[in-house]
This record gives C-alpha cells, structure tokens and sequence, in this order.
C-alpha cells in the first residue's frame, strides 16, 4: 500500500506560513504552547496513524462490525486505538486544564485529525466523536454529569455518540419523536428509535454515551420542543458499578463503505427503564446540539478531505511508477513507455486532486482557527470570527465532501482498472468517501442552511464579512505581478456572486421561499468554488513571498507547485462557476414549478 | 426491491416515434421484421430480464466469482441465463439467416440490451460479449473457424471474450507482447500474460473462446504488428470432443463492483501447448479487433445507462413514498410532512437523473440505427451514417459512463442514508458503474480518440456531417414556438463548440500534437453535453409535435414530462459547457507545462 496519505510539509505551510496559528501562543490561553508543541503533536500523530490506524485500514473495511448477541463487535484495533487515544490525551486534547485538556487549539486538533483520517477514516470517528459529546456536557451538563461521563469519555473507555435521527424524521428534525417523561429523581425515562448513530455501540470501549434528542411529554411541537438528554448504554448504579439502562440495538447497517465504524439502530426504553439525564435547560435541545453539529461538520470536511488526500498520494505515486504509453507524436513503438505521470492528461487529474485536497484543507484550517480567535479575541473580532465561522460552516462541509468524491474518482481513474481492484486501495477510499455528502446534513440541506439562513442572517453582515476578506486578499494580490491576473479573475468571480446573491434575494421578496430556495444546492457548489479560489490566492501570495528568498531546491520546487496548482484551480475549477451563475441568475423555478406527475410513464 | 428498472413506453418513444425505426422494415434485409415483432422482442426481454437477471442481482454482487482449483466458479444463474440466450436466439439476434440469426436491427438488440443491463448489468455481459466476438469470427475467420465456433457459442454453450490488455501495456496496445509462433498445421503456439479479462473463464458455459490480441514472431513492432487470435479455454480434439489448451487462470480479481462476472488474468502456454488460430489475416489484429471493439463501445454506453436507469426508477420511488419535512415557509410543525418528490432539490435531482438517462439512450439508439443504415443504405447516405457513428462512437460511450456515475451518485442522495446500506440496490449501483470510465478504453483516451481522431478524419468530414444533423434539427426547432428558445441556446453552443475547435486545430499547428491534445477530455465532455443537447432537442420536437393531437392523459403528461426534462437539460446541463469553452479557448498548455517535480512536498 502506498506509504503516503498526508503531506506534513502542506500542512505546515498552511498552519504556520499561511495562517500563522503560532500566533495564537501570544494569547493567554495558549501561552503553554508553542511551535514545538504544535509540531510534536504533528508527529506524534503521524506515528500512531503509522503504527495503528493505517495497518488496519483493509481489515476493518473487510470485517465489518456485526451485531452479536445484542453488541456490536469491532475489529480489536479500535480498543487500541481508543485506549491510545485516551492515555495520550487526544481526546481531550482541545478541553481547558480544568477539564483535564491541554488547551490546545483548534487548528492543531483539525491537524491531527486530518492524520487520522486520512490514516483510517472510520477509525478516526470514533475519538473524534467524543470528544464532540464530551464538550456538550462541559458546556451545557451539569456538575454530576461532567464528572459522571467526561474522565471516562476522555480517558478512552467511554464513546460519545449524537443521536438525532429517527426512522420518520430524517434531515426532519421538527419532526423527532423519541420521548422523554420526568420520573422521580433527577433523570427521565426515555422511550424511542434513533437510526443511522455512528458508534452507537460497540466492544471497542466499556460504555457508549449517547447526546440525543427527544421531546419531554407536553413539550410544544417541532424544533421547539426538543430537549437534549445524555443516555448511556450503562448506567451508574447506586453504590458503584455501571446497570443496564434498557437501550438495545435494533441492528447495525450494512454499508458501502465507512464500514470499520458500525452505524447502528438504537431502541430505547423497550422495557421502560431506559434512563435520560437533561443536557441544558428544557426545550432547547437542538440549540445546544448545534454546538456538537457544527463541529462534526468541520469534522466531516476534514475527513473528506482526508480521503481524498490518502487517494491523491497513491495515484501519485501510482503514476510516478506505471510505465505506459509515449507522448502525442511519437510514433517509434521501439521508444520506452514513459510512466504515466508525463501524460498531461494524467497530470490533468493530479492537479485536480492536488488543488481538491490542499483547496480544501487551507479553508478547514482556517475554520478552526476561527473558532480559536472566538474563545481569545473580543469584542467586534470576536463577532466577525464567530460570523465567518457560521457562514463558512456549511461550505467547509460540503465543498471537500462533494469534491471528495470527484477526487477520489480521479484518482481511481489514474489506476485504471487496477483502481477498481482491492489490490490496491483505492476502491475503499471511494467507497468510503461517499457517506460525507448525506451525514452531518446532506449537501442539499447545507445549500439551504447557507443561503437561506446564514447569508441572511444578521442582515447579511457574516456574507458582508466574507466579502471583505476576499476582497482584501484580491487587494494584496494585485501588489505581486505573479498574481495580479488571479487576483482579477478572483474580483470579477465575486462580482458574479454578488449579482447572483442579488438576484435570489430580489426571487425571495417577489416569489417567496421555495423558488428562492430551489436551486440553493447549485448556490453552495457555486460560493464553494469561489471559497476555494480564495484560498488559493491567499497559498499563492504565501508561496509567492516564500520565492522571493533564497531557498533550497526541494523548497523551491514545492513553492512552485503551490503556485502551479494555484494557476490549476483558477483556469479549470473557477470556470466551473460560469455555469452556475447563468443558471442561478435565471431564477426561474423550472424545479419548482415541475409537478410530481410529469415523472409519469 | 424497486419493480421497475427501466421505461418500456420511453424506449419506444425514441425508438418509434423519434427514430422511426420502424421504416427499416422497408429494406429487403428486414422485410421479415415489423412494429410487432420488434415490440415482442421487447416484451420477452422484460420479461427474461424479471425472471431470470433481477431477483439474482444482489446474490450475484456478494457471491462474486472465485478461483476453485484453476477454474472460475459463477453464480448458477449465468449459466441459466446463457441458455437462455442461446435458446431463445438473443445472441444471435442481429446475425443474419445464413448465419443462423434472425437479421434484428442493432437498435432493437440495443434496446434488449439494455434492458438486460438496467436488470443485472453483470449477467448482461456474458452474452453481449459473446455476440460480439462470434460477429468478429463471422467477418474475419476462416470457414472452419466459423463452423467450429460459432454455432456454439449462439447456442450459449461457449463464452466468447475479448482479450486484449496485459499487464505491461494496459491502455497502451503498441506494447502488446503476447507471442504467437507458427506452428505445423494450421494453428499458432501462443505463450503470454493477459489480464483483466471479462468472462475469461466461468463454469457457466462449457467452454470460452478468446479473442486474443497477439503478435507473430517477426512481426513489426508496434500497432502494425498486431494479429488476431481465437484461442480456446478448451480445443477441439481431432476426432471429436475437446482438450485442454493450456490456458490457464492466473487469478480472477477482486472488484468493488460489477462484481457477478469474473475478470480474469489469463497465463497462455505455460507449457507450451497453446494454439490459436489465426482470425483475418497477419498483423491485421487491430484493423479486425475495431469491430468488436466499437461495437462493445456502444454497449458499454448501453449499460451504464441501463444501471443510471435502474438507480432513477429506484430513487424516483423512494421520493414518491418517502414523507420527510415540509414545504419552506411551512413553519407549523403539525403539518403533515411531505412526501420528498415535493421539495424542488429532489426533483432536480430526478430531473438530472431523468436528462442523463433518457438523453443517453437517445444518443445509443441513434448510434444502433446508424449501423444498420450502413447495412441496408448505399454510397453517400451509407458513408454518412458510418462517419457519424465513428465519430459518435467515442461520445456514446463516454457520456453515459461519466454522467452515469453522477446519475447514480444522485440517486444514492435522494435515499440520504439508506442509499448508501445494502438494504437497498443503490449503493450496489454505485459500484458497479465506476467501471464504464475505465474498460473499453477510458475516458481519457476517448478523448484523444475523438479530437485527435475522429474529428480530423478525412478533413473533418465526420464533424461536418455532425454539424449539418445538428443544425437541420436546430432549423427545426426554430419552427416551433415552444422550442425555439432552446433551439437557440443550441445554436449558441455549437457556434462555441466550432470556435473551441477551430482553435484547437491552430494549437495543434502552432504547439504540436502534446498541447492540442492536452485537455482532449474536456473537449470529449463539452462535445457530450453538446450531443446530448441535440438528442433533447430531438425529443423535444418529437414530444411537441405528439402533443399537438388529442391524447389521454397519461400520454399528455408523459409528452410534457419530455419538454420539461428538454428545459432541465438546457437551463442546467448545457450551461455546463460554458466553462468548458472558456477553459479550452485558452489552451496554454498549463498540464503540459507542469513537470512531475512539481508535485514535490
């Protein structure tokens, strides 16, 4: 298998030369930290994902976890891996000393991450997933839940879970139905179905904690009625000692892929002794749970782009080795065979996967260091970072989600049809990347929540925020002749954007929501390309500024292929957004419009 | 499962009212056919392909082939099915009566075919490949050839292959090294390695036939040197019955898909007693091995439309039965929920599966029809419609393969999570149609197939011919009110489409052969969309012009659905192409330009 999956150097490139995430040590909060640390964690994390994760990839793909006599087995890895995970702190790794972390911030955990995932993808979500439900009880549980669940959630032996969908709700989550009676004590009895739970049990760890919705009897209907409960597996007894708290598991998914992480059907309270502590206050349960939401979906984009990243290192590789082939015009069948990699076509793709992946990487870094300055910096940065977040959320989402697929498609593709054998691994990662678009909200949802709420949202001040960061790396990119051209293509893309944002916001007023809405899928594909044409100018402007010093050959060349991919993403990818202007400035509610009956025949 | 996997009423649409290919019955060679016959072949497709091929398409994918003691065991079905098409004369079909066949229309064995895909695209493999290959011994091989094999293989007793790929070579058939020795009597002592070969051995049949790319000692080197082979699993014995050839099964590969049929890795004359016969004459192997392979071609395209229909009608029932959230601006959570074919996001998605489904089959039924004009019309009108289908043929089947993913990517995403677990055949259509982009040539190489091939030949005659077909049904269009808009946009499109090629064509001259053909895919995929247009135009008119007289209802709304999904395909499909003109205009060589060192980190 190819030994490569992630590139430490691009990561280091964008953390510290692009974002410059040391700077966060200047702050209080991160005053512990430095350059070295942030490193050690690099490489330390690259070593486990070597000696754990990346062994058992095909393994866990193969021995898919089953359901055994009401428990899920897992392959024997995600112990170690969770044990691992829990003695060397990277659950907690983000939490405050007080909570038992180490303050380490965001951008570094979205590092490691990345590592693991694109190491393992399903085992990276079993950690990543706790720690997601331990912060939500720190943030919103009280004293006796933290110090019930989060020492054992962090130490490894407990798994987080988010357990929101039902078999009748879906993406619905209006329409959640698992119920929740108070009952004397402090708890309350709960009663229902939750599908498609990542982790939602399984032999791996000694307990499962699930976070999940439900609606307390009498709550008001809808997205105001839910409540957020803890309910684990196993309940603390009296006196010591974990009971059985009446949750049993209905059935594991059988899956395409993702499969070393069991998906599991969650029945509760079939006995009415299923037992549910209240995480914050009454009725305001997805409020909280969108704290645990949104930092799964910057998750997900990691993972995607994870993926895609360990596919783009084997096709590389690949086509560094497989000869195959002459150049266009040369007609001497007595001539070598070239290895694939000089064909440009080959190289087409390689650029696309390479532009995918780094695109994608630099702007879920720089999420996660948003979400570092909200907890450092105050006032009005605070709000604009907090803002830029909220917007960039469902983009950072679905952009490595959908284009992770494409990517790793491509990369299939330069192994031809040894790509579409398990010979190599390719074929997995394939199969693996396409849950991303449907969990963590499917793209068609994210296209909603962006257009309709969150460009919107504040009176358009976060897409005003947005705007003028792009704006103000067009600016800088004017000022180095290198750039300039990109930096033109860039403005007049964000002009078009502006006009088509215009446009469906004047379709609002005049036609209402759902023709407003329609194409709000197209609207997410179309600002995600401009999202990552932005970044890229921001790598281009760093690596264009690395090149004026004196550097090293190796250095120099991997400045060059920043700018090359740069160069890639402008002249192939950007002008995908063409397209999608002229048909979003149409506005015309073709779909809408298009009864159920004209599917007839 | 989902009953219906493909639209009967829509195949005659194209094929009847759009085509008219019932007029064929009026050349002598099919004078014995008529609407009836043709519609009954249709009938008993569906209804082999409900018997035999749809309830073993998901035992078939977790039963894949495996390697038993130097022989591929398949599913017993395959061998149930070959007999069937053996006995019921399908695959034959299209032979003529001196042959044994029943000289059908390709368009008619088009439609059967795809009905046999769209049900099982595994099992519809093994007797398409067979007819192709007993065609190819049929046009090049010697009388005994023919008598030996060919009744044989009709009857659906032996498998016929097509065995081209070997492990050095890949898509690079200059390099092809399988030796083939003169031998003293009639045959020739073949030692070599193929691999990926589909059908290559299976107890299904009884013996397997291979037509084998292989080279003569002393032949030149090269494409020139190539000769055409049968080469028998098992050989005929003088004196009756058959012997081992001493072709033996070096492995069979594990595939994420398209797994009910083996693809094998063949090892010839491991002990030196290998024969192959000799088919058409010395180093004409691949003028003769272009038959079989434009004719696979096609059906490649045929099947990955047949799965993207299997997975349309799957998701389209799903959507209609599924209850999931409410309209937007429906705020009242005691509201019903409604059924998701109700919100505009899913109907594009079905909108976008329906376009790539029905425009593709468009495009393969004319393709079909054009051979069996080459067959029955004579001097201009004949070489007219065999450019068109040669410079077609790369686009038939490419388009379907690459939209087909995207199709069934679609299709997977209307289901949310259940599209991607085993309960329902989407995830399985998902896998077995990544193949398409890679067997029969991949995607890329279509590309430089189509642009620097097929539309230079004979000083553009082929393009010219294309042009002329598109701008008659553009004139068309302009002629009725409702279509005239598109007609329009089409007209727009191909103005772009011959200046993308004019430039091309000066690249070419200026910059040479590497930079000419450097996005040659993007040229194949605008080309596409193009093509598709036109089909949806076609449909379009033929759909208005139905809707001009009094019909039922169901017939009305089946007329209407074509213009809307006519309009989906304009307002969102063909407005893709405009990136892709931008891009190609530019033509700078940036892949070409990008050394392999600039992928260093």
């Amino acid at each position: 298998m190819a030994d490569k999956f992630v590139s430490l150097r691009n990561m280091r490139f964008i953390i510290y030369e692009m974002l410059d995430s040391e700077s966060l040590t200047r702050f209080p909060y991160y005053e512990d930290h430095s350059r070295e640390s942030f490193d050690l964690v690099l490489d330390t994390a690259t070593k486990i994902a070597q000696r754990l994760l990346r062994p058992n990839l095909k393994a866990m793909d193969q021995f898919a976890p089953e359901l055994v006599q009401g428990c899920v087995k897992v392959h024997p890895a995600v112990r170690e891996f969770m044990r691992e995970c829990g003695d060397g702190g990277w659950i907690s790794a983000t939490a405050t000393y007080e909570e038992g972390g180490q303050q380490l911030p965001q951008v570094i955990k979205a590092a490691f991450s990345f590592i693991f995932g694109a190491a393992n993808y399903s085992a990276s979500v079993y950690p990543m997933l706790t720690t997601s439900a331990a912060h939500l009880i720190e943030t919103f549980g009280s004293e006796e839940l933290k110090n019930t669940y989060i020492p054992m959630m962090f130490s490894g032996q407990w798994q987080g879970t988010m357990a929101m969908t039902e078999p009748q709700a879906g993406s619905s989550l209006a329409d959640i139905a698992t119920r929740a009676e108070h009952a004397e004590g402090d708890y309350y009895k709960i009663t229902g179905q939750k599908i498609f739970i990542s982790g939602g049990d399984h032999d791996g760890v000694d307990n499962v904690v699930n976070l999940m919705l439900a609606r307390i009897k009498g709550a008001p209907q809808g997205v105001k009625g839910i409540s957020l409960f803890a309910v684990p597996r196993l309940r603390p007894k009296q006196g010591g000692g974990l009971e059985s708290n009446d949750v049993s598991i209905a059935g594991v998914f059988h899956k395409m892929g993702y499969r070393g992480c069991p998906i599991t059907q969650l029945s509760l309270g079939e006995n009415n002794d299923c037992h549910g502590w209240l995480v914050g206050e009454p009725n305001q349960g997805l409020a909280c749970m969108f704290q645990m939401m949104n930092e799964a979906r910057i998750e997900i984009g990691i993972g995607a782009a994870g993926i895609a990243s360990a596919a783009y290192y084997a096709s590389l590789e690949y086509a560094g080795q497989r000869p195959q082939g002459r150049k266009p015009g040369i007609k001497d069948p007595a001539s070598p065979q070239v290895s694939i990699i000089q064909h440009a076509d080959i190289k087409r793709m390689l650029l696309f996967q390479k532009a995918v992946v780094e695109g994608s990487l630099a702007l879920l870094f720089q999420c996660a260091l948003y979400s570092d300055y909200k907890r450092v910096k105050e006032g009005e940065e605070r709000e604009k970072y907090a803002l830029l977040l909220d917007l960039l959320t469902p983009v950072a989402k679905s952009y490595p989600s959908e284009m992770g697929i494409l990517s790793c498609s491509q990369a299939v593709q330069i192994l031809g049809g040894y790509g579409y054998c398990d010979e190599f691994p390719l074929e997995q990662y394939y199969r693996d990347c396409r849950i991303h678009p449907i969990h963590e909200g499917t793209t068609g949802i994210h296209g909603m929540d962006l257009l309709g709420r969150k460009v919107i949202m504040k009176d358009g001040r976060a897409y005003e925020l947005f705007l003028r960061e792009i704006e103000s790396a067009i600016r800088s990119g004017m000022t180095q002749p290198a750039l300039a051209h990109y930096a033109e293509r860039l403005a007049l893309a964000v002009e078009r954007l502006k006009q088509v944002t215009s446009r469906l916001l004047e379709i609002s007023k005049s036609h209402g929501q759902e023709q407003f809405l329609a194409d709000a899928t197209l609207y997410l594909e179309c600002f995600g390309i401009i999202t990552i044409a932005w970044q890229w100018l921001l790598m281009g402007l760093t690596a264009s500024r690395a090149l004026e010093k004196s550097l090293s050959e190796t250095e120099t060349l991997f400045y060059k292929g920043k700018l090359q991919t740069m160069k890639y993403f402008f002249h192939y990818e950007l002008v995908k957004a063409e397209g999608l202007y002229g048909r979003l400035m149409e506005g015309d509610g073709l779909t809408v419009e298009t009864s159920e009956a004209l599917f007839t025949d």
